[in-house]
């Protein structure tokens, strides 16, 4: 069977930010399939990848993207799965475009969306851990190390570096 | 043949303001076609107009809407025609969400943007017309007779009311 | 077994915005339970709601809260369930402030976050059906009838009014 | 017979960004003549310009500007011709400032606007293009192709770098 | 001889706001001339005024407009004169767009800004009175004398109303 | 005794801008105890601080955070200490999510928000010493000592450099 | 002895907003002083109150203002006293100008600000309250009890209304 | 006799850019004295200067100051001087904070404000010129000398550097 999460992201240009959601998914030992799909120079393969994706076994889509961010809301309208959205930083606007684009959906197709950026992507992926967690016990065990070790992981005082 | 003209724009609710595209058109005796394209509630009616649009005999697109604003930008994706796009006041935000939704496209995929609200229906409409007169001389001297009276329109001195 | 959604929000003043959530849920057929848990006011409640969530049974917690909106966020610090955060719109700033406080969460606590006010409550409340109808099979035949007579009741054409 | 786009902008530090409309017009094969023409020092430069444009051939202006810009907005007052607008990023504002104060003319004066910076000069060339070749059979197909190969650049899945 | 300022606005929308530089000038005993000149709709009355205004006696140049607020800029562009803007509330976005497309000028040609709306308006007036007193006595002690007069009218203490 | 300040951070990221409250406590001789409190991922540590802070021996709480920065106003709304807080500058919105999160509480649960960065993280600690002066004669005269020197130490005139 | 609490403000119209202070004080058990002090219609006021405030007996100041909101940072540089700041929502830009222009103080002079509007009053209040209950035991159980109601009073659900 | 123009700034930090007004002045032959008047660390300085400022023979003051600038207000507070105010480039905020705090002023004390940084420097020191030139016609020629070389330096075509 194919992979439970779908990371997709309107261009290559993304993959730096987008990548950190793939590497949370690595860490929980959840599988995942990276694709770039353009809302605006690929709108077939966007129409083609939304109809499809639950017949293809994804069970939750990331989609990332900037500016005028369309990718997100276009893939959430094509498709009754969950679609979770990372608004990437864009150049000029330090991503309140692609914040707003992403966030903003009417009532009737929701995103949830994540922080701008590469916090907004880890933490997209561990959402779809969460979500994926809720029939699978062992991944929930693994969510539940993951969050325990990133507790653990808080000094108690700061040090000059 | 068909309108030109193509004003479409997100839902119902969008008409009152984009009704101000189809009056001007009207005094500059374009045709037009008003039709309701929800980018998110009916995707596929969404890429069979974007896929259609230059084969039905639609020189330029008008889109409108609010919000996440995605309609402008994905009509843009799916023709080569030239598309304005209009953002709807919404309701938190006042449009800064729909400005910035369709203004910021990537490198590749163009959408005219006009101003919030009202004024920018207008003015696409205008926009709309300009670019059809480039070729009809008749439709030039109407939008030259249009402009001109606007101008005398405007008082030497305003007038407490 | 209790209900699988719980809608919490920070003061009696966000019902009107989140019971938008709760009335899609009873739309999709999917049980919920709406509780007033705030973040500032009952800090002992937050802290025993988020670390009860998932042994109270519930699957989703969707929080709701405005100005500088603490509980969506919190709520996530105190369980590994997926969290839904609405921002509430706001007096002064219209829930520009709701939407940050909820939306740039760090690196390592998700909340998937919806559009400021009503749409948003029911975006939040379509996006948990479609996490739980990942598993639920009748669910997911209730959420895409849903979503098609969405689909179906957008008229072809603007009318005025 | 003269270029049928024209570039204006308001100064010689704003060519950086609106060179890239002159670049895609080149690949499109569209001629194309760019002028500096300052709304704020050299105003009387800028109202021949304007009232001259359609006598000298142009068909569509492209007129970038940052900051406080009111090159764009005045060209589309002194022409009937179609005006696109782009907004140069701008020092401390990043463009925002150049963003309104294009895309927000009043109902009358119509001002197509693109994205702030380099994204939108190049968006101002292709719908310059997408203009011209509502009567151009053969730049129409330059265009299509133009679009077809951006729609083949885009690579199936992200890689690293 | 003429009013030494002259107090122009892109419409007659904006006279509500502006008039309050003309009742200001009138308490300071300031002649003053309002004249509707639109940017966008009369450009060649806004050329023919900016060129002629030091021409006509004016000393100083009120000049209030909303959205891309081209008038106060453009004026100054025209005329050695010292030109003050009034950013007129506009209707989306309160006037944000009115403030920035007139206060951010580039280097070489100025516009002393004032508040977005009313208050602006009153100050525009003041301010071009204590220009004006600068060689004029006689207002000079009229306007400390409104000084004076408006520090006495502030309250020891606020009352309920 | 214990130190009267205490400084608490999201995260050891958050030190180099507060550790300007400690060097400016050490500057005037105040205590202070500086420890990392993650509202996020320390939520039992935010807890267990929040309710023993006066137990401890605390007077004042500094808090500072970034992004959705929940740490000061979870603070106050387990504590009824004076609670400052301090809006650490974020990669995306400098600061602007920060300071909303931390500033827009909800009446009844203050917290008294200082500036975006290092200013702010100095003034808190100014602030916290004026407040723990008010019983503290030797402090009120160190600080006044500190405020005039501060004052003294303003050039006439600014130099080239 | 002199109220320990100053409520100054910089107009009549900030009494509907700075009175929710002064009422929560007085729930509070805590004397205070109302007064209006204009920093721009009467500078010579504000400087003889900042610098007059600790011999009069205060030992903490409220200070609101609305749009370019210069008396609490104006208090604040006239006397080493707490100095809290309330934002009063201003009519254009709803209290981001009056928020910006309070809490943005450089280093060396702390104004801790509270929310626009009237939540930032009632916590002008309680955190004042907070201050002086540091070394007033009985008050410091009176804002315990307080707190401790305000806590009670959130219901467990929402209701509709 | 004194210079006509003072130019004050907050710190030594602002003088980067407020020289800029120096230099425009220094090229257009007008005496202008430059110092630092804090009105935050030194009021009563500021008290002093502003107060005096008409005595001490000054014709107009240009006000520069970052994040909650308080300078140019309060300085036109104490004087019916005109005043002009720059808004410094602030880290965080990139001067968005010191602009609402210069222009926002209320009614009554009016502050001619810039563009933010060093080109509303320039145009500070240009505007002040251009109040003196009224009743200096030699300035007055200087002033069109400049503005017209001003004109001549625009080259016709931008040039690839």
């Amino acid at each position: 069977m194919g992979a439970p999460v779908a990371i997709v992201m309107g261009s290559q240009s993304d993959w730096p930010t987008m990548k950190r959601a793939a590497e949370v998914l690595d860490k929980l030992g959840v599988a995942h399939d990276s694709r770039i799909v353009s809302a605006h120079r690929t709108p077939d393969r966007l129409h083609q990848f939304g109809h499809g994706a639950a017949d293809e076994g994804f069970k939750v889509i990331i989609a990332g993207a900037g500016g005028a961010a369309h990718l997100p809301g276009m893939v959430a309208s094509l498709t009754h799965l969950p679609v979770l959205g990372v608004p990437v930083q864009s150049r000029a606007l330090s991503g309140q475009d692609s914040l707003l684009s992403i966030v903003q959906m009417p009532a009737g197709i929701p995103v949830g969306t994540l922080a701008i950026g590469e916090a907004g992507a880890t933490n997209a992926g561990i959402l779809a851990a969460s979500i994926l967690a809720l029939t699978d016990p062992a991944l929930a065990e693994r969510l539940k190390a993951f969050r325990a070790a990133q507790t653990e992981a808080v000094a108690e005082r700061p040090v000059d570096q």
